[in-house]
């Protein structure tokens, strides 16, 4: 699918990697909470702003990862950002449920206290619930 | 300088790439903001844990860069957070001025709307107060 002119250009000011990808964090809207960091190609990017469903890029996978598409934890764009040097983007969304595979509701879920990372988030969702997504 | 052993296991904890580095989040802990994305090292992780003080590693000038050092942009640091594949890592910081070299407050002042990047913050530190940070 060719992206539209409109979505062409704001993807053509990304600074992609070698291998075509841009890290993207993903923050809840609201509470400002910081969910997950994953990446996108053009293609991601592109769709991610044509339908308001954010879709990454599995590294794993080498596919496009539609968030939920099969966990149902899927993530409303809100709006997009790009950093100063264009090689970063943060996706301000609305998170359906949780972010993290473990089935929490953010991946950064381990706190340095005391001289070791201490889990400081439960489980929400329990992960055999979420198998598959990824 | 050998970094005190609590420091040790929560840096060995850190899934490191390739060229030794992990990408860090630095997010202001009380509005939420997320300020930038830079790198750190083994180094540069146990230096922020023992002076709470953050620093990175500059990839272009391959060395410490102690966040604030020439500008006086310090970053408290008020918790490190580790994600779920223990390969990136979420910075809680209390921000002096500007995290962005551009003199804004955050390097990511630009937003997808209507089909363009919009520049969505001011300059608050004119760039040339800043330089020779990095």
């Amino acid at each position: 699918m060719t992206p539209p002119v409109t979505t062409t250009a704001l993807v053509d000011a990304i600074a992609f990697d070698a291998a075509g990808l841009v890290p993207v964090i993903a923050q809840q809207h609201d509470t400002g909470e910081v969910l997950m960091v994953a990446w996108m190609n053009r293609d991601a990017v592109a769709e991610t702003l044509a339908t308001g469903r954010v879709c990454y890029w599995s590294r794993s996978r080498q596919a496009l990862w539609r968030k939920g598409e099969s966990s149902g934890q899927v993530q409303q764009l809100v709006e997009l950002r790009l950093d100063c040097d264009g090689d970063t983007m943060l996706a301000l969304v609305d998170q359906t449920g949780d972010a993290c595979h473990t089935g929490r509701r953010s991946c950064f879920y381990r706190a340095a206290r005391d001289g070791s990372w201490h889990v400081i988030a439960e489980v929400e969702t329990p992960p055999d619930q979420l198998y598959g997504e990824r």
